[in-house]
This record gives structure tokens, C-alpha cells and sequence, in this order.
């Protein structure tokens, strides 16, 4: 038995969205319809009533994992969500390319952001060539857009009890990390020291010479902020002792199911936003349940187009997921041994252009799945449907279903 | 974008209130039905199912606190219950006016409630002229009902894990209080000094001449017993950025509100009974979302019916809340930009005349809130209702209808 579940990424809606009712509401999806006709809906808050959740913390819940507990601020977070390999125990940090100037052994702020650097990516093999061998620590740095990037300390004994670099205004110097307690004080000599090689190596690099002579500000130094631990989470394949697979465009999504233990398979197409290849898919999704128990597939269009105010893109785009995705996947279900949850990891209504508290339809259907009197997947139905309201843990229930949960007691 | 809250005392009732109905379904209340109509119901567990709530531990819960948490004890609220501006990391003591008599240096219990003293406000300023500033320790006392009231001691460093002064028998002495571990012999010396020169203030006393002339025993010692700390609550206003008010007439009420955050408005004629101006109320909601983003308004009467077994006046109460609160309000809500929230703070029927554990009927309205089917505001409606079960937590859903809550992850 196989346990997929799908997450329309801010799939959910509010009766202001198209003429007094939700995009999802509106949308024709004749296939989903049918999945609610033979399975039962209910409603997710995703962390809990009343909390308006990230990405981040809605995906731990839908997991399984408690964010109150697990989710350690944004810092760990963001160095997944721009692909970084980030491993529980690693400290991350948010960082910026900044320009500075030598003055008396110090490094003088000239700009915060390297007269807003363009692209941090030519510079980022000299940053990872840095070695901090002698602190027993190993560094992972990326950039991300503009003058942004992460940078992930690895080794053991780190600790994020340690204070930014970045002071936060220009003219004065980059600040010395300092240890909160003594536990910290090899983090702070570790962030001290790459901030030191970084200048040496940005200072001399190609790159800055010629932004020299073109008149613009050398991208010379790195300022940290943010330390955060990515935190120790039981993969709920150990848990479940399964394998699982992961099929998504966004690099956060990959990285939450990683740290959750799936395997996440490459899908040529698979974009993550609104043009993604959606049959594509839906083809990976059948051919991975020859290998995986656990499927989950992340689509992230939903939420782009309601992030741009468009409920009309927002509308088409769910009836594209179910005309490419989900009818050529309900085609060709082994329907006797495969549970499906449908759902969103929040709400994002098009007229408030963000995430909202506001909880979420689910649709499960499957051979364990008692079904209700709902006919139609949208918001108000899921307010009747038979599963009543819960907070995250889909997948649990999802593998519950699928007989695969481990018994907790005797 | 404002919240309403509105918070009927013991709203929740049990089919056998009256003829196989509640109070609120036997009520007629066409502007409450209407209201339904257009939003939508759901079951509020106020702590969680099967917990017989207190006023205190239901308010916490519905503010978005985990009572589990932050309630430290009855002491503590109960301070706050009679009036005292009790703030966080206050200690506070249940107090008994007493009668004792000293003994080779000791002071010998002879009346642990003073002959049950009407009333102990004619020595609370007093009382209230001790000083401990040696100690760097403020107090306040407040009286309540009978020989009953309350000690707060403010100071750095106290600690609740005190011993009780009060013997709980006649004929021995008043005890000596004792730290539960060295941190909290500070507070401990602060009690037994406090007990010292209580004595001494009151022995003096004239109104205590006076009862000794008439032959009554003197109210000259204060025994002191459930020390608790006012836990340090993260207010509701600073966490989502917002200006809140309070409209109710109950201390306890308006007391949990000021930890919250909530500014206390004052209404004349707002009793706290069943005699409350419930038109006032209802003009100083309207005249409030002027200013504030939440206004929480508390109604007691129908609890006070319901304690005094008053099924026909309970539900009497409701329909005035219906004609003279619900109604001038409905009418003159600035309808688009405005969230109304209707529940009760836990089940009273008033058969039991007590709280119980039963799930109490909630509302929400407001543009943001997706209908459902039901026509009706009641318990029978409200299982049907498509906003379903939950915890607590109406300020965090209402604020997060009116798009005002914060972000939990990126």
C-alpha cells in the first residue's frame, strides 16, 4: 500500500477570491470533484487555528513534526530553500556581500550590500576554497539573488548562540562575532575567521579588480546575521521505516523532505512555478510507486499566481493540475493499494496577495478512507466533509492509512 | 480591518436546560440567526475536550494561550479577580483576616477568619502602609468578600516556591514561611516580616479596639497561603502589532484583557450582572473601532443565571443580548471591514450550576469567513457547522480573518 500526498502550494482560498466564492471553488476540476465524490474532505489549519504559517514551518506540520518545537528561526530554513545540503547540527547564516575598506587592521563598512551586487555567484567557488581545518569546521556557502547568500557551518560542537558581523550601518567596523556562553566561543573564532579569509580572498579576487576599475564598489567582505541550527529531525522514513520520494520544483520543498528522509527524484520540467511540466509529473508519480511508499509532490503554481493578486491565474492553474496532473493520475492509480491526500500547505488568497491563517481543504481517498456526502473538492464543502477539522500531520495520516505507521505503545 | 470579540459568560448549555433544548436554542434571537446565516459555526473546546475550564483558564485559552503553559495557579488570577493591577513575575498570596493572641513571643491562632469579619477594607490602608523596602519588595492588598483578600509582593528576584504562614488549625502558632530551595528564601523573609508588621498595624488599630470593647475578636493578623507567580504573558498587542480594547464588567475579565494588552474601557452602567446596560456596551464596541484593530467585549449575566440554576432567566438574558447588545450592533457594523466573533467561555447549565466540560458554540462573520449552511446560532447548529472542532485560541482566528497576524516561518 502507497501513500501520496499532493500539495497545491496556497491552494486555499476566501469567499472574496472570484464573485463570493474561492479560485478553487470556482475552478471546473471535474476530476478532483470525482476523488471527493469517492473519498471524504475536512479542513487543516496548518501549524494550528489562527496561525498564519511560511512555507517552512506548514510543510514541518505536514510532516509530521511539531514547528513549535522543531523550527529554530529562518536563518536554517533559507539555506534550504535556496538548495543548500543543510544537515541537522549545521549552523546557518544569512550573509551579504558588503564592501569595506582596510583602516588601522580594521574593516570599515563603505555599503552593506556591494552597491547592490547583481549576482554573488562568480565569487562563490574563492568562498568555498576557504578552509577552516584548524576549528574542525567545514563550510558550505551559496548565493542567492542579488547581494544575498547562506553560509552553513558543519562540525561538531557548533553552537547559533553567536552574534552578527553585520553592524547594520555603514562607517563603522565589522563587528566580532561573540559566543552567547562559553559553548559558543568556537562558532564565534570559526565566523571570525571566515569573515577574515573571506575579505582576503574577496579583496584579491579577479572580479573585484575589474569592478574597481569600472568605478563600482568591490563585493570585498561578507556580513553574517541570523545564526540559526538546522534541527536533529527524525526521518519519518526511519520512523515509518519506509522509502519515500520527493517530486518538486522549489528547492525549500526538496530540502524539508530530505531532512524527512525521501529521496528526491529529478523531473525534467518540473519548474516550480506556473508553466511547470504537470503530465510530467503525474508520469513520475506513477513510476515511483513501483519503489516508494511514500510520494509526495509539491506544485507550486497556485501559490505564484496568488502571490501576483491573479485569481483568475490561480483559477485556470487549478484546472490545469487537474486536467495534467490529477486525470492522467487517477487514470492509471492501482486504486486498491494507493491512498491519496490532496491538499494546500495554506491559504493565499489573491486579494491579500500572502499567506493567510485561514485553514486549508483536504481530500483523502482510498480503500480506508470512509467516505462522505461531499461531491465537490472546494473550500465550503471541505466545512462538511467527514474528517472533520485537524492541524497538519498529513502524512501521518496518509501512511496511517496505508497501514505503515509504527504503533506508539503496546 | 477590525476584530470583534464577544464572550457570553457560560453561553453553552446541555439538552436538558429546557425541554430538550439549550437555553440558546430556546431563545429567540433573530439577529444571532442571521448572523449565522451569513457566517459560519463551529464547536469550541475552550481548553480542550473534556476539560472542565475555569473563567481564568478559558480566557488565557481564548486570547491564544497555552493555560497548560502560563497558569501558575489560582492565586494569582484570583488577584486579579478582585481588581489588582497584578503584573508578570508578581507574587501573590491568598489571604485570610485572623484573630491570634501572642504567646512567650509567638503569635497563637485563636480564629483562622477573625469571627468570619464582614468585611476587611476598613484596614486595607493599613495593611497597605507596611513597608518592605529593606527588603526590595513593594506591596499591595486588596480585600475581597468577608474576612478574604489578596497579597501581592513586587520586587527582582521573588520566587512562588514559598511555605504557607497559615496552620490551617487554631491553637498553634501562625507559621514561620520557608523557602522551597535558596532562591526563594528572599521571598520568604519578605512573608514573615510582611506577617510581623501586619500584626503590629492591626493590633493598634482602633476599628480593633472597637471590636474588642464589643466583644468580638480582633482581625489582627493576616494568614497567608497559594503563593503563585503571574506568569510573564507576551501580549496579544505587541505580538501582532496592534491597539486592543476591553469592554466588560467582571474584574477578572478586564484583568486577563490588561495582560493581554488590552486597553480597559470604562462603561457606565457595565455591571457584570444580569442588570448591564447592554446598549452601552454596544455603543462603545461601535464607538471603539475608531481606534482599536481588537475590541473584546465580555457579557457575565447569562453565566449568573446559569450559576443561580435559572434555566427561564438565562435564556431571558440571551434574548435581550439578542434585542439591546447584538442588535444596534449588526445594524451599525461597518460590515466590510469588520470580523465578528460571538462564542461563551465554557458550558454552565443550569441544572449543574457549575461549569462543565461540554464544547460551546462558536461564531464567526466577516467578509473573510467562507458561509456555511447553518441558520441558526446553537449547540445542535454549531456540530454541524463548517468551521468544525478546535482549542481556544478565537483571538488568533479572528485576528488572522482580519489579516493582522503575524507570520510563523517564511
Amino acid at each position: 500500500m502507497a501513500g501520496i500526498l499532493v500539495i497545491l502550494d496556497g491552494l486555499g482560498g476566501r469567499p472574496t477570491d472570484l464573485d463570493g466564492a474561492t479560485c478553487l471553488e470556482r475552478a471546473a476540476t471535474p476530476v478532483l470533484d470525482e476523488l471527493a465524490a469517492r473519498g471524504a474532505l475536512g479542513l487543516m489549519d496548518p501549524v494550528a487555528p489562527g496561525v498564519r504559517p511560511g512555507s517552512d514551518t506548514s510543510h514541518l506540520s505536514i510532516f509530521g513534526y511539531d514547528p513549535q518545537r522543531v523550527y529554530t528561526g529562518r536563518g536554517a530554513f533559507e539555506a534550504l530553500g535556496i538548495g543548500m545540503d543543510v544537515r541537522g547540527g549545521d549552523i546557518c547564516l544569512r550573509a551579504n556581500f558588503a564592501t569595506v575598506e582596510e583602516r588601522n587592521g580594521q574593516l570599515i563598512v563603505l555599503d552593506r550590500r556591494a552597491g547592490r551586487l547583481a549576482d554573488g555567484k562568480p565569487f562563490a567557488d574563492a568562498i568555498n576554497g576557504i578552509r577552516l581545518d584548524e576549528l574542525g569546521v567545514e563550510l558550505v556557502f551559496r548565493s542567492s539573488t542579488e547581494h544575498r547568500g547562506a553560509l552553513v557551518l558543519r562540525g561538531p560542537g557548533l553552537s547559533s548562540a553567536v552574534s552578527e558581523t553585520d553592524p547594520h550601518e555603514v562607517g563603522v567596523p565589522v563587528r566580532q562575532a561573540v559566543g552567547q556562553d562559553a559553548e559558543a566561543r568556537p562558532t564565534a573564532d570559526a565566523v571570525n575567521a571566515f569573515t577574515q579569509r573571506a575579505y582576503m580572498v574577496l579583496r584579491d579576487h579577479p572580479l573585484n579588480q575589474e569592478r574597481i576599475r569600472r568605478g563600482e564598489p568591490a563585493a570585498n567582505a561578507i556580513l553574517l546575521r541570523g545564526a540559526a541550527v538546522m534541527p536533529h529531525l527524525q526521518p519519518v522514513t526511519t520512523e515509518y521505516g519506509i522509502e519515500g520520494a520527493c517530486i518538486a520544483g522549489g528547492a525549500l520543498y526538496k530540502g524539508v523532505a530530505r531532512l524527512a528522509g525521501l529521496d528526491v527524484l529529478h523531473v525534467a520540467g518540473a519548474t516550480g512555478d506556473l508553466n511547470t511540466d504537470l503530465r510530467a509529473k503525474a508520469r513520475a508519480v506513477l513510476s515511483a510507486l513501483d519503489k516508494f511508499d511514500l510520494v509526495f509532490v509539491h506544485i507550486k503554481g497556485t501559490d505564484n499566481a496568488a502571490h501576483d493578486g491573479n485569481a483568475q491565474a490561480k483559477r485556470k492553474f487549478i484546472e490545469r493540475a487537474d486536467r495534467e496532473f490529477f486525470a492522467p493520475l487517477a487514470e492509471s492509480f492501482p486504486w486498491s493499494r494507493v491512498h491519496l491526500c490532496v491538499s494546500g500547505d495554506h491559504t493565499t488568497p489573491p486579494a491579500v496577495k500572502e499567506h493567510t491563517a485561514d485553514p486549508v481543504s483536504v481530500l483523502f481517498v482510498g480503500p480506508a478512507v470512509q467516505p462522505d456526502q461531499c461531491r465537490q473538492f472546494g473550500e465550503r464543502a471541505a466545512g462538511r466533509g467527514g474528517l472533520g477539522r485537524f492541524s497538519g500531520r498529513l502524512v501521518p495520516q496518509l501512511l496511517g492509512y496505508c497501514d505503515l505507521g509504527p504503533k506508539f505503545g503496546a
